[in-house]
């Protein structure tokens, strides 16, 4: 059986002798740290309750939109790969027969990151080094499944292994964070906390929003049918998942909009909002004055905010109606953060105790905008490059774009905003690799010195992220 | 006399030698392979009729508005370049003459593809290495002059030379395609196809529309003054291409966009299109649901469909108006796909049967929006760098920026896309070089395996633009 | 004391041995070339006065921008830098205090021009090689301040000492040029001109826009209330400017719309402008007219034309209101130059001896507009690199983006564009390794000829500026 070329020691370095040479050095001071993930979206019942995972395609190829969008996009069904259906329709329940699929389908992956994590997953995950593909997914299935069954592979053991002193999941204000909970009531050490994700409260377009407010007030005990019983029941659910350990918020919005309206303003549009009387143009406001708040918000709790924007959710409306959220088709669109984030930065862009931390799906606003943006305003900080861009090409060019701008220093070390809780190290020691990379060419060209080099690469690989998101 | 230091044989390979190494064996792979041309824009009398070309300044410079827009830049009049008037003025009708212009200013083209192409048809069309400039023009222009003369040289031979497998021209639906007949009915086994290019009775704003579809109801017997008419004529010219060996239609747009209104809309909008009453917003909506229509046809009829958006045509309104279309003043403009399409893709994004082939002009759609919404839908497929970026930096910004999200087989190979006959081979020459380097260099960092590059560069060369374009 | 990595001398160079040698080489015979900065904003009356440089913080942090911002990102209030403050409050007055604090935030500065700038003045200015940080900082202080006192740190000495020959700065059109006239009327030989920078007076929302246009009235004795007066007074003024040297205009809008209205209308908003009742559209408009006009006004006189759009000007209200204009706070905007410039296009585009140099902010307009728009009209040229964007990789994408559409020749060499003197020799070098960089890869992967690739570095590093500029 070969052996996958892509986990050769050197993977991702420079070619040129001297570069890699030093990207190597680089890296070996650094690849040992402990991993920060300060965003992602894993599941907490998996730390809370530490059952096995089930079969490797549950595992590797149902929860990851990256693997099914791409094998949907070449003619695949989703019912073929275990898609769930709203609808409860028949799908493919055969975990080896999805793998199959999958493998048969493999070489379309050949140079995406999501084969890097896969491969990086098989290999330092389960020690599996075989080329995968349809001859060897029996046998590389067989392994996993075995390997699934044995407590090393249980969650927290993983956890462990994967040496992350501190992971953030996200949840909703609506959740009772039951599972964080159990996590830190038990005698487990590892650091698993939440983040407030306030998208089904603060979004008019969100499904059921109404609703959702309504059960808001209920958990709170606030009448969340008033614009201040609603503010006051945000605080509160803040402060609740801030006792948890929480020390961000996550704001998913179309676009980066903010708005600085009168409060009578906002109390007229969040009747609105809850009569679901809302124009388009009403909820993108709503979201925008939002934003504002939770600004506002943290200034009393300290809890550091991001924004997320730019994506257009469920893009594809059939695939959404068939199979729900989060199936792969949620496509970045062009995003303005200029003249979108003024009202915020007007209101609150010179607090030195506000952290606000960036990211896009819109790479020409890298150098354009969110670099001039981060290189000035103190609140700003620049997030790492997300989603599509959580790929060598994509850190490659946001370190090219951003680091002149705003330097090394305005940014915030790398998030791996995955589900996918296998592929964490692997993303991080990607992440790890291209800047020992971009730090190496630097130090080539003359233009950082060695041991500044070293010291940046530690402050990328942990401590930024550490600071950043106050761990 | 020096030789073009640019036909070296390891041109547009990276420098660093295990990455030159490897991109001059994956090329060696492929150089031989033969030419799929299936978009282009090539006249089929050439090859219908088969006479000899002109002379070299009417073969290379007069149908090149690459080389006369460059030379306009800098001042040079168009009139000198030969290029007719649309008054019948004075042009520059000596092409010795002309040549003796373009070698003087010759300079201009450094670093350009221009450039590249050629030098490299002087090379392997004629066998010209000596450096082209003002002191060898004269030489040249014999040289060329002479070989014009030779059977070799007439069309149908070059195409047999260049090795072409197959290519496709663009005609009108109101061609009677006689051309391609005569190329047909004859005993010569060159494949040359047409596509389907309805611009001219689709978009309100053509010259002539109305009395272009007044022309399509007399050549199909349809009356194309009703919407179900002009419908049934647009249905029935696609099957006489089809019949015609066509297997694409070509849609050149100012913009993306896409709409599904309802059957008296439509009426109503073509009513006033025909009566040349439509808004700028009504011509617009007009082209939209006639891509939406064409995609329609195209699931029938199985035809695949090309959308070029983005380009302001006759930027230059003296030029246009002195010199007519085509005389290198269309620019670009920024597009969007993501909102644009959403109407096509609702009603027919997950048909598999139908086929959309995507180009742009706007490079910073390729990262965010094409190469997500390729990696997605099963109708849709990326292009080639077009235009201005079919040059050896925009080929490797291109699978920078897509490969990682949408791989591979979501793009279709090369298409020269071009008016110049004997610029075909250097095009596909160049992409072939600038695909093995990026091949090369995924392999070099460990990012693919050779064997699978290999693999990879023989489909990116060949076998993707037959199965892209049902070939 | 080690010495800064950063003045190696090879820097910025390509890595690849044959590569680097060669841009060795190229630079080699273009480093002792004069200086040619047809665009900056140092102040006139150092070289009219010739007075020492006060302290080295005044001389290197207080009036640079790209210095203070970035500590201001991170916490550093500007008044411990020593910026003013428009209600003269209380800010750091101790240049020694300032210096160190730069010196324990200078870890910032890793990875940006900024640093690459002030190294080279240390080194090749003050002939301090020392690495620069806390435990040097008083040291390095020291000497500056020391060599201050001395005739050869003298503006006129040091402007000699850089073998600029020929240097532009930029006024108002109310300013009377005394600093200008003390120059060309002395015996010193240094070749300072101004540019004609009309902002205040044809941007109706400029601070005190209709009193400047008043003051306009009372220097040219022309009855600036009608519009027939003001453009008289302007073009008296542009007059003026010329006699003095000028050989160009400079217009910083904050798009590039252009506009060309019938001459009522125009009287009419010039009205409305100068009673200051001009909404935002209106006001656009006016500034739209005007770049029209001065192009009228170009096509009499000969000077150039530089238009510098894309800026949000005061980005952060808090620190305008209390710090003034030029604060770092200047955020970059998307810009569109294809339907903002045809308006002037369609009246002026094809004028022989008209001269447009557009810049940008948005680097998507590099390959998408303004290489193409810049290959095909006579009257345009595309500025190099700018603001942000003056920087080793920025430098390194306008070449990638803009030369295989444009060419070399469509493009005016190098623009400093900055108000820190001290820092042209660095800035012009950086662009001379840069361009070398570039050309030298062209030449090792046979692209370009190596004696072309001399010409043309020549090109880039001299001639094409006084070209352009009519110099």
């Amino acid at each position: 059986m070969s052996v996958s070329p892509l986990m050769h020691p050197d993977r991702l370095f420079p070619v040129e002798p001297a570069s890699r040479s030093l990207a190597r050095d680089l890296y070996g001071e650094i690849k040992d740290l402990p991993i920060v993930s300060p965003h992602g979206h894993t599941d907490p019942q998996w730390f809370a309750d530490d059952q096995p995972f089930a079969d490797p395609s549950s595992l590797f190829i149902k929860p990851d939109h990256y693997i099914f969008r791409m094998l949907y996009s070449q003619g695949v069904a989703l019912e073929d790969m275990g898609i769930s259906r709203q609808d409860g329709g028949q799908v493919e329940v055969d975990g080896r027969k999805i793998w199959r699929r999958f493998a048969e389908n493999y070489y379309l992956f050949r140079g995406t990151p999501s084969r890097l994590w896969f491969e990086h997953a098989l290999s330092s995950g389960f020690g599996i080094d075989t080329v995968f593909g349809p001859n060897t997914a029996d046998e590389i299935y067989d392994r996993i499944d075995q390997s699934l069954t044995t407590p090393e592979f249980r969650p927290r053991a993983l956890f462990e292994r994967f040496n992350i002193e501190a992971m953030a999941t996200t949840e909703s204000p609506l959740d009772d964070l039951r599972h964080h909970d159990k996590i830190r009531s038990g005698d487990w050490t590892g650091n698993v906390i939440t983040a407030f994700r306030p998208d089904p409260v603060v979004d008019p377009e969100f499904e059921g929003f109404a609703d959702n407010v309504r059960s808001l007030g209920e958990i709170t005990g606030e009448d969340t049918l008033t614009w201040a019983g609603y503010l006051n029941a945000l605080k509160d659910r803040r402060r609740y998942f801030a006792e948890r350990g929480a020390t961000s918020t996550d704001h998913g919005h179309p676009s980066a909009a903010t708005a600085d309206l009168a409060e009578a303003d906002c109390a007229v549009l969040f009747a609105k909002a809850l009569k679901g009387t809302c124009t388009a143009e009403d909820s993108e406001l709503f979201r925008a004055q939002m934003l504002t708040e939770m600004a506002r918000m943290s200034l009393d709790d300290g809890l550091v905010m991001q924004i997320h924007p730019g994506s257009f959710r469920n893009h594809n409306q059939t695939v959404f109606e068939a199979f729900g959220r989060d199936k792969g088709s949620d496509i970045p669109m062009r995003t303005d953060y200029v003249k979108a984030l003024k009202p915020l930065l007007d209101r609150y862009g010179n607090e030195r105790s506000l952290s606000i931390i960036l990211f896009t799906l819109d790479e020409t606003s890298y150098g354009r905008e969110l670099a001039p943006l981060a290189g000035h305003y103190p609140i700003l900080k620049l997030g790492p490059p997300w989603w599509f861009y959580d790929s060598p090409e994509g850190m490659l060019r946001y370190r090219q774009l951003v680091t002149e701008t705003a330097g090394f220093y305005n940014t915030v070390g790398f998030n791996d905003d995955t589900r996918a809780f296998l592929s964490i190290p692997a993303r991080h020691d990607v992440a790890r690799r291209i800047d020992c990379r971009f730090l190496a060419e630097l130090v080539v060209e003359h233009r950082l010195a060695e041991n500044e080099a070293v010291e940046v690469a530690r402050d990328l690989a942990y401590h930024l992220a550490k600071k950043a998101y106050r761990l």
